[in-house]
């Protein structure tokens, strides 16, 4: 078609998205701190996803996702495979639309994250993570019950769900020169790249992965999709092997590049959040932090955003990461 | 006079203060949560003032203060005796409008508290606790450099600024039925009263203090100011020992009355907000949002403000309390 976008969603997806959020998803507030502007030579606005509802940004996604569904789809319900925040934010998405939802979680998820995706009302099936592969029960159980898949980054509606949440920061703190988002498997960045490019041209967009989990600097580099091992690092939230095939094509074309940060450097965004921000920030939501406190994108004298994804962290990890004496 | 304010400080004060503190103070958010609603029965309004400038409410008191000093007692600087968040305070107030201070802090108080001050640009003078008096200290200070002291709370223009949080909080979140706010010297009880009173007519207002520091509740009971010995309590930021002349007056006259909350509702509270909420607040910060978590007032059905009034915890702390398990 021409004209059509090349990508899987499009900035009027995002904006479409926004209007079926409002009144569900809270509008996270942008933080703004003197000495985060002073330490980065920069004007600093955090987007604080940390304080959507289930503590993360995945709720934007799946509620978008689901509120599009038939009224016959709706009736078969929804089947997601998470053992992190995109099970709460399908559990919690569709509680509110009144859809059933099955949840795939390893059955040696900890106890509270089991506990708390049941809470919200949906049915939590377990699989062994030796013996079982958890895709193939996913979509086994979508088969057997009609039910529909909502994958947890390669979708349009999940990708556009997403951008709302740049939308809203560029609503509210203005153009921007930087924006830096945490990456995995690529939806949050892909949509806030659609968003952060229509609202404010010229922008530079960069996602930002723990350095053990670099599927991206390695595909970016090669120019291509490259699959790693299961990465090993405290940024339990982007342990993704691979960029989606969806998200991919949409970050290759409008980010500026991806940069890594270390799991120290991680802790100690952590810390700085905990000390001068009073905000819980998990490991995966500190990381575009952690980019921004280590310099590795140049933003001197810039105006950045900067995501703060998510703020689910248990109380041990958390305790452990604000005692370190690393920051 | 006939009509003047029977009080040291009016509504009309707490306006003055809102203007005063326009662009300079953060207006925080004010950050709801369906869990919380839930578990209260009430719809809830968390006015997040850990989230304000140095951490704590108290900034907006300080800056009102100095702000209205005329240019000469400007040039004689400031003086306050202080070890937690007035400290931090009046050195950064002091620090934006140009003027030098002089904080009085004990020799013993933790390191961070004593650089965060001093990283503000403050003057800090230690004092030994065992033989010196602070108060008298930091008189005689200002009476050889002219300079003017600034009360934590028993003092107009404090007051008046500490009002702009609760101002602030009707303004966003509209009508309250009850208002809880934390309770020490009495300052952001007084300032929120005189605005919550006018901006929300009907509005129930408590104070909530720390058990092992009930000044608040045996005054109320006798209906003249009783002292107490320093309390041993968890929320340091509440061990004063009586209510102040100026804020107890305010307090007596609009507040609905004053509630106490255990250490440990404390800690369990403060594992609320870092569990559920994604903030960290500080023991004394969250007496509020522990009365309303165990049921101190009746909040069924009623819009209800809380206030979280500051965040300043050190690690060790706030890692005892995340991981305890009496929540």
């Amino acid at each position: 078609m021409i004209g059509a976008t090349p990508f899987a969603a499009s900035f009027e997806d995002v904006r479409a998205a926004a209007v079926r959020l409002k009144g569900v998803a809270h509008r996270t507030p942008v933080i703004t701190s003197a000495t985060l502007d002073e330490r980065a030579g920069a004007k600093v606005f955090l987007k604080a996803e940390n304080l959507q509802r289930i503590g993360a940004f995945k709720f934007r996604g799946a509620y978008n996702k689901i509120a599009q569904l038939s009224p016959e789809r709706k009736r078969g319900g929804v089947v997601a495979f998470s053992s992190g925040n995109h099970a709460q934010g399908v559990a919690l998405a569709a509680k509110l639309l009144g859809v059933p939802a099955v949840i795939v979680m390893p059955s040696d998820a900890p106890a509270a994250k089991l506990a708390a995706t049941r809470g919200y009302g949906a049915e939590v099936v377990t699989y062994d993570r030796e013996r079982m592969n958890r895709a193939e029960l996913a979509a086994s159980i979508a088969a057997q019950r009609c039910a529909t898949l909502v994958p947890p980054y390669d979708d349009p509606a999940i990708i556009a769900g997403q951008g709302t949440a740049a939308l809203e920061l560029i609503e509210d703190a203005g153009q921007l020169d930087v924006l830096l988002v945490p990456l995995g498997g690529g939806g949050l960045l892909a949509g806030s790249s659609l968003a952060a490019n229509a609202l404010s041209p010229g922008v530079r967009i960069y996602g930002v992965e723990p350095e053990a989990g670099d599927d991206w600097v390695r595909s970016w580099r090669e120019n291509r999709i490259v699959s790693i091992p299961v990465p090993k690092t405290i940024a339990d939230g982007q342990q993704t092997q691979a960029p989606g095939e969806l998200t991919w094509p949409i970050v290759r074309s409008l980010a500026a590049g991806v940069v890594t940060v270390s799991d120290d450097e991680i802790r100690a965004a952590m810390r700085f959040a905990f000390e001068r921000l009073k905000l819980v920030v998990e490991p995966s939501g500190a990381t575009a932090l952690a980019a921004l406190l280590f310099g590795k994108v140049d933003v001197r004298g810039a105006c950045v955003g900067v995501t703060l994804s998510g703020g689910n962290v248990d109380p041990a990890t958390f305790a452990a990461c604000i005692s370190s004496l690393r920051a």
